[in-house]
């Protein structure tokens, strides 16, 4: 199993830049968190104690939308707009340190949440390296 | 035809809040635009001019997808956290900002463009209006 | 609030069909239960009852996520295929169905899963009456 | 990079079943597939021929959103409808032979045709496999 977004990144007719390797490895983490969070919302829910798992469940699928919204738009490479790329890799970076905090309350008696609370901070960790390639704030 | 963002949201067993009208009338116009914009992109690829319709193209497809995200994460009103939402808003209006500002360069010429402007000009209204209502800043 | 899906499908370049009635209403309720089953399964994970429910947050949250596929691809015209439009139309078919039966056991004592039903039996009902007119088995 | 399906389908509370692999394989498939199918109809919108490549950006745009959608819904493994996931399979396979079979039209002229095309080729894989395993037809 391997993602391919280097070498569709790669085949775009558009100009290299800089920022390529901080981007391919910003979505790269993005669908992998888009899976993860949407995986661990789903066990969550079918573990005993959910009732003390709701926040979880909701910031585990706040943060799977989010990144598959911004796995999308970082995928494209035509007529970027930087204000577009900055705030969606801002709202990905918020999603993911909300999941994340949440999850690792979790992480030491459900393993789904120890995997994906990585998961958010690996993601959270490559916007805000996306952030800093492309010169903007975190 | 009719949306039911606010009997959902009035059903839920949560208490109410201050600003529940201005986050419905965002729900309501995150999901007419991400319609929209997908109907837009789709229908800039049939014009003849379609080359010069690439931008348009781009920033319709990226409104889509942050309209999509975000309308989920404003339909939800467990646990909410608020940087989420209001990067989730921001990053929402930006897109919004973005493929408004394109769609007007060619609503002269495409009927598409000039409803899609509209409806990306309400939504991003929808946005700031929430972002105040929240005491965020735009 | 308005759609303004009729409107972007006029104003696609490409020539009318005699099923864009059908197409239209499906699109307006795709979307509609895109929402609503969104924020019917949050709902569900505010409740005291949220053990009982699991098994309808997830069928919403599928509804949810198949719906918003399903607007997005019959909201284009331009070069469809009609083996991807009847797939995605029976997939949506199906959610809805496996959703609303859910909502229907909780209806009497939860007001958005009463709501949420109503809006999956009418997405339901929409994606047959397209079905039928693109002549494709329910 | 690595993906985690695997690590968060062990981690659920459920029960494990006799098709856990053919499901993983098909949520990796999937989630890379609706990557690549973002990136290939964007790299079309910028190729100088992209008048000839309408109908590729449409079957890629439509199997990046069906892929998504799957994606998510294959994921859960909560109180499973196997309706909706034989539905929701089917609907990805077709999604991604309509899109197989027009990148692979320019697949000698266009590197991101050619990946993309082997891309949705094994996610068509994947899901036929799912389908067997799952005694669906497919």
């Amino acid at each position: 199993m391997s993602l391919v977004v280097r070498q569709m990144s790669d085949a775009h007719p558009g100009p290299r830049t800089v920022f390529d390797d901080a981007l391919i490895k910003c979505v790269e983490e993005c669908i992998t968190c888009f899976q993860a969070c949407a995986a661990c919302a789903d066990a969550c829910m079918a573990e005993t104690d959910v009732v003390s798992l709701s926040k979880c469940v909701r910031r585990c699928l706040d943060c799977s939308d989010v990144c598959a919204g911004t796995a999308a738009v970082l995928s494209r490479r035509t007529a970027a707009d930087p204000a577009v790329i900055r705030a969606a890799v801002q709202a990905c970076l918020a999603a993911c340190v909300a999941s994340a905090e949440e999850c690792e309350l979790h992480a030491s008696h459900h393993e789904h949440c120890r995997v994906c609370a990585e998961v958010c901070r690996r993601c959270e960790d490559a916007c805000r390296r996306l952030l800093a390639a492309l010169a903007f704030p975190a």
